[in-house]
């Protein structure tokens, strides 16, 4: 008698993702709210897409590997969207080059918000009926769109930065005088312990297998390296000596006239304490107590250098988080995606801060296999070349990120918030 | 009785100019009222600039050359535009990026016509009480803009062409077919002639002082080259073929992959009567009986050598022009600029239909002093690397061209509506 | 009474390093001798040297490195040598741009020959004399000697490659019909292995410290991957299909416009059959049963890809090597460094044929230390971008490599004689 | 009886013409004879040339161009040179890449030696029974060599220029003090002038046809600027006033840091007084009487500007030299090419010091008609983008430059001994 009000289990998950299906696209348009058409059209480098392309390609994704692919009844929005917006899937055919991609004022923006009601529409209407393996793949379309979500950030963060006047994506709050915690240290013992995904809840492929990873004993940094400590870094010389850099980050310092972080300019040239940074809400003062973020690997394994300390591995920072749990309290404020000090003693800010760093590689994890499809095509052929980052950052959208999560960026990469945790040998 | 109704010849100058500068003002924004604020951001390439920029830049040059300098009321619209939108001027102080004009989306394209507003407002106010000096700068003014206008068109068209979906600036007119005349040739004796401003109206300093120049006996095309004509070229190998090249001409053929004019492509390759164009009104075939246009100097000497004949030079063009006058009745389409077939005998489009690379390279004529001042640097300094291109296009605005004007760009632009008018010894 | 005839072992020790020296630095002279002083000062590429300059680096390292830091007696050869021939230790002082070294017509060759006996006349006289320290350094200069031995001859192949008259380094020897044998595979149960240096014995730094590793089981193919079997893989279309490759690697396919291992070129294009290759004893045809060579690390992960099966990691090809021991008999022939077919059964090649690509990065072992003074600047700075190959191949000096040895190149390169053998999970 | 001593005037043409044959080669061989193997095949930039390559180059044109076309008795040396040493012909079929010629280690320097007798020998016993159109080319083919040797010098120059240890070419003879005369000018009245070669003597095509062109009165300078004059341009600012520069040069004063002449280095910064020069005899002190020289079109062009004066035309400077004839003993001295300061009152310095840049662009003059065949490609293929010079310099050989001579080169070049001629309107 009751089971016609029941609701099935299945049905019920299925009514869930289709709320969070509509929570993550409504905040991909709440990011790109206070930007206009011009500025969502913005290409500052290669690296980065225009905020109208994330929303544009994001959507894309959901078209072409679910609707076109589990949904007969779907009717294509536009087939030349299937050029323009596919960003690197050779399986699914030749794409629009990716350094053009803010030459594509046509289809405006007004297109591109039609094109995603399109397809949300579609997908509302076909979640209550798709099978496990669609499922899947909806649900890696949402963490594709966080992903793009902190994209979208970061690349229009380095778009308004280039502009003279300092333009601010949203004008900024008021400034809080805050001190960061001393900087205290973690002890493992190593030993054998487990790293990756073990299947409980999302993951990316590259995440797994779990499989086991030989460490020895060390130390890791209860929070990350604040502004204060990495300007006594720049006032020591840093930028100057050789000898704390990899071979080649000292010849990007010399090539790309390194000096300090991407966005810190200097108040009274020579005073190392008036630095100025540009922040998505303009320019404004570096605080002390804040994490130092849009680091470059090289800058950060320098800075490690000078300290006497490393960098920790993916396997060592998983270790101590898995061990510890994170005490973090992570607050998402899309209207001011920056980085605060750390509060409180303990593990501080493994996520919602910066990206860390590590000193390991973005290699395949022993009997990794991609996905089958296309979607093989997401992570696994990017593995050489790059280094790890683990945690998240102030900019990654509220449950994105995991203790197993590897984000992965080349070792010049300087325009996400990345920064600093150390390590040491025991 | 009648002196308090007659106007003075000053005022009435003064009256003209204000109406004349009303209009010019205004042709800006109707070149400009089809494109989107995306698309009057786009920067394709660091030759060409973003529409709204062109509109800014035109703006700043009253505001700095004419404004400021003369009119001590001007209160000035934004400090930070001295910066922006300063072109090239060294003697005007620093500027921003040329081939970051596409970056700006700040200030937006609501701020640039309050801009546009504020200066049009101050400009009609000044006209009136202007001295002679002020007055000559806003005629250099009205000038620059309608410059301005033209590189508007030319550089959305660029804009445009490489958006994969081949995107309209506005929609095509009905097509009308059409014949070329028969190719004639106007014979011209030769000797001792006087080319240059005289002074008679405005001119650039770059077109004086009128000076004279000696001629052998040659023979001018009583119409530019047409694109049926051009296909042959190419149909013979035109573009496979060193010996009609000069040697840079011919490295950039290997280098740029050139096979046919710029936004020419094939619809059947192989075919060669069936080329597609990509014009402001989109994708097109290509009319025969239409001067070709969007050619590079070097092409439009490698075709010259293929018919046996050559360019002519400047003074050439200028000592025919000057003889025989010019029976063009230029029809300016803000709607459908592109180049019309020529229709009836005689001496046809020395203006209006394609600019004509002549074989002089663009280079002081005797005696010539640059303007005093900033506006010295409008035309003198670039005097090397370019060669002269003569006549008019179909994007030129009406009044601006003359018989004695001096078009410029390097031997490789193939972005501005530049085609052929061929000569020959006798 | 026999103390007198008696030699002390570290005087022992001191006499073989003195011939051990003599050894070595001859072996120099014999790999340059064939070549003229133009060939000898020949730069191909920024990545490879003048073999002029391999010689008056190495013969600089001692000067600067033993003699200038530890014998009061010595006098410079010159000055200047101090700046060109440091290749790159930045605590040494200012150097001679890289790319450049081939532009050093002076000094000439007979100039740095005298070079190199002046230092080995003080090096001979130095030697009996020699505290424990400088010895150590004596060492790692002999070490240092061999690897640009075979850069010497990896250098001069590149830059006599590129002559269109495909000259020969050394005439060819008659040629001998091969076959490779099967190609098998030996099972590893993984676990916890120990791999890099224990201390007995020389070796670099980033051979150590010697540590635990955990392994998943896996197997390893008993011999490199044969030239035949590599021309299936571009019979197959391997460099045509995006599904096999990195990204990068992808990109570097595109870019480069590879179709084949480096120095193969097709005698009749298009028959898969019918490969010639560029050998340092001219162009000679392929032959099937010898390891291929002169391949990137994309193409390596390519073909292994295709496969279905992977590459090793570097602590797998280790432990196979620690366990079973190599049976290979390397027979170094410093007139054909060309790797030749395989023969026998059992664990074949793994050095003497073809550096064998790993899939680690070349990564700090945990807790390494670089070595103290300008010497830390060897290995440790160059720890990133950069991937594993071990063993060693034709071009390697007898004496030189060993199991703990890691050599590595950026992924794209090729000039080096670098190859493949697969692994697979098991 | 006399009639068998009496020699024919053509077979005493033709008698004189191996005469000439042999020293033209003969002086080519001296110009080489200080440089070893390994300094004759360097390439220090891709506009420059090994001096092997020249060599061998100047013996290609007679072999290809005189031997092949024209003597059915000669036996080719070497079929692969044809590809080797073609310089630019496109009608003489493909070429080695430019920038790749000092790649040549083989064929080596004796082998190119050998080359060279082997024509010389077969060019000594055709020249007898040479027809007239084979004598031309004979006569085109030393004019082309002694070309070759110029650029033997000047690029020789530059690849010891970039040397940090300064080598000389040679040793340097004594110096000498020097005073340059005053500068004074020569009026010329202007009017209908007649330039161009006439027919009486040897001359390339791109000095044909003679031909009349209508000057303005105008005054030329008595003797080039010397090297202290200049130094007050520099010690003025000049490389830091964009006032004085075109928009071309003042991008090239930026990008590539110009702050004084090719070659120069400053003794002791700052001090304008101490400047040193690399020359072919190495680091010498500038001495202020001498012509500067190694000065790019743009400096030369600012320097003018900077004075108030401007550059001639090549029309003016033609008109000159032919009314005034010129009075320069003109010495070369093989061991010592480095301009001397002139001599003696009146127009001084037209030839044998530095070659002078004009204000003309290399253009065809009216009725150009490239030679026939192959050798069409000489000249007329390269006349865009460059500049005339007039006159010679210390490095043109003795016999080769005329009244109606034009050299043209880009104007950013720097590598050949160019100066300064001023004039003015008057």
């Amino acid at each position: 008698m009751q089971s016609n009000l029941a609701v099935e289990p299945a049905d019920r998950s299925r009514a869930m993702l289709r709320e969070r299906y509509a929570a993550v696209r409504a905040l991909t348009a709440t990011l790109a709210a206070p930007l206009s058409p011009e500025d969502q059209n913005l290409q500052s480098m290669p690296d980065a897409s225009p905020a109208k392309w994330h929303q544009a390609h994001t959507t894309w994704f959901f078209e072409t590997v679910v609707l076109r692919a589990h949904d007969p009844a779907y009717r294509v929005f536009d087939p030349a969207f299937a050029f323009l917006f596919n960003s690197y899937y050779e399986a699914l055919g030749p794409r629009h080059a990716r350094p053009r991609r803010g030459m594509l004022s046509r289809p405006d923006l007004r297109t591109v918000l039609a094109y995603r009601a399109h397809v949300d529409v579609a997908m509302q209407a076909f979640i209550p009926a798709a099978e496990a393996g669609a499922l899947a793949l909806i649900e890696l379309g949402l963490h594709h769109e966080q992903q793009h979500q902190e994209l979208l950030l970061t690349d229009i963060k380095h778009a308004l930065s280039i502009n003279p006047t300092h333009p601010a994506y949203l004008p900024p709050p008021p400034t809080l005088a805050t001190t960061a915690p001393a900087l205290d240290w973690i002890d493992h013992p190593g030993g054998l312990v487990e790293i990756g995904s073990g299947g409980g809840g999302f993951a990316f492929d590259n995440e797994t297998p779990r499989h086991r990873v030989w460490l020895e004993p060390f130390r890791l940094a209860t929070r990350p390296v604040s502004c204060g400590e990495y300007a006594e870094f720049i006032a020591d010389g840093g930028y100057e000596r050789a000898e704390f850099w990899l071979s080649a980050g000292w010849a990007a310092v010399q090539q790309e006239g390194w000096k300090a972080p991407l966005y810190w300019q200097d108040g009274e040239p020579g005073a190392s304490g008036d630095w100025q940074a540009f922040t998505l809400n303009g320019l404004r003062p570096v605080d002390p107590a804040e994490p130092v973020t849009h680091l470059s690997f090289y800058e950060a394994a320098a800075y490690a250098a000078w300290t006497g300390a490393r960098l920790p591995t993916e396997a060592e920072w998983e270790a101590v988080a898995t061990a510890l749990g994170t005490g973090d309290v992570v607050s998402f404020d899309p209207a001011r995606p920056h980085p605060r000090a750390a509060s409180g003693p303990g593990l501080r800010q493994m996520f919602g801060a910066v990206w860390q760093w590590t000193r390991s590689s973005y290699e395949p994890y022993p009997g990794f296999r991609p996905l089958p499809g296309a979607v093989g095509e997401y992570n696994g052929k990017f593995m050489v070349g790059q280094l790890v980052l683990r945690g998240s950052s102030c900019a990654t959208p509220p449950g994105h990120a995991r203790v197993s999560y590897r984000n992965f960026f080349p070792p010049d990469a300087r325009w996400q918030f990345s920064g600093i945790r150390l390590a040491r040998d025991v």
